[in-house]
């Protein structure tokens, strides 16, 4: 029903079925993973009104799985790419594979898929680092934070007249800041 | 042997082969596309010694289409993630699906996979803006941005010594631009 593919690895479509509507894949080595790809096979759709929320799952420095939702998928949009890179500095959410006590590997973490009521998906909130559609507003982002740098470094801009004498201290004109 | 994804629809895992080495997918609706992931099945490898060149190929203005290397597959990287949105302002690049002449319909645009000797590809350069690798070195871009901001900014720092004088013009104390 399910695939998973890490960018840069060979794809993998057979899931470990953990439970009924459960399903992991093993991603080993993972912290040397940056984005993984979860799709739908297109073989069997979802029941109706249902769909997955897939999690990542990684152990934590004491070797507790520590589970963090990327996002969904459904009939409507069967897959989805998250970048899991840079996720192992954020807590862990709450998620549906609590008793399950996967075997954890100090390298291998998890793609856990669970099939839940759509009514369900939609009240959970993946973390935002996973989305990948934020890429795509890279420009935007980058011209964003070039607007706090420069609202920042004005806020500590002076005229000659305010200035303290210390004639080492080198400025640099303002305008130079918002030209840039 | 290949399976390509458009990042929210359906796998496609049954590419038209034009030619004994060449293989396309349809990408329908391309203009509403982010991200393709191109894959390798895992079923047939490359022969020893080769590899797959990977297009984005779209119809320009007058129908003509336009082909662009967006990078590699091989047997030590078997799948790779492209980012499509933003391509079209690029030109065209070599290729070799010139003589085949694909239909061009105005919405849909091609993945071509062609099967090449590593020594060619090794000569080949994709469009940098293709690469979803440099997502990864998003911090990393980040950071050179801001130092070529700091070395950009401290060429015009002066000292008070040095400055004419002009009351009304306001200056940054340079090292909160390093600070930041």
């Amino acid at each position: 029903m399910f695939g998973c593919l890490v960018a840069g690895r060979l794809v993998q479509a057979a899931p470990q079925q953990v439970a009924e509507d459960k399903f992991v894949f093993d991603l080993p080595d993972y912290e040397n993973i940056n984005h993984v790809v979860v799709f739908m096979l297109g073989t069997i759709p979802f029941p109706e009104g249902m769909g997955g929320s897939v999690y990542f799952c990684y152990p934590d420095q004491s070797g507790m799985a520590v589970w963090q939702l990327l996002g969904f998928v459904t009939n409507e949009k069967p897959s989805a790419i998250f970048k899991i890179s840079g996720l192992k500095s954020g807590k862990g959410s709450q998620h549906p594979f609590g008793a399950m006590n996967l075997p954890q590997t100090p390298t291998v973490a998890q793609i856990g898929i669970s099939v839940e009521l759509l009514d369900n998906l939609a009240q959970q909130t993946p973390v935002a680092s996973a989305a990948v559609s934020s890429v795509d507003s890279f420009t935007e982002f980058t011209q964003k934070m070039l607007d706090n740098f420069y609202n920042f470094a004005s806020s500590f801009a002076v005229t000659q007249a305010q200035m303290t004498p210390n004639p080492s201290e080198a400025f640099i004109p303002a305008n130079v800041v918002l030209k840039w």
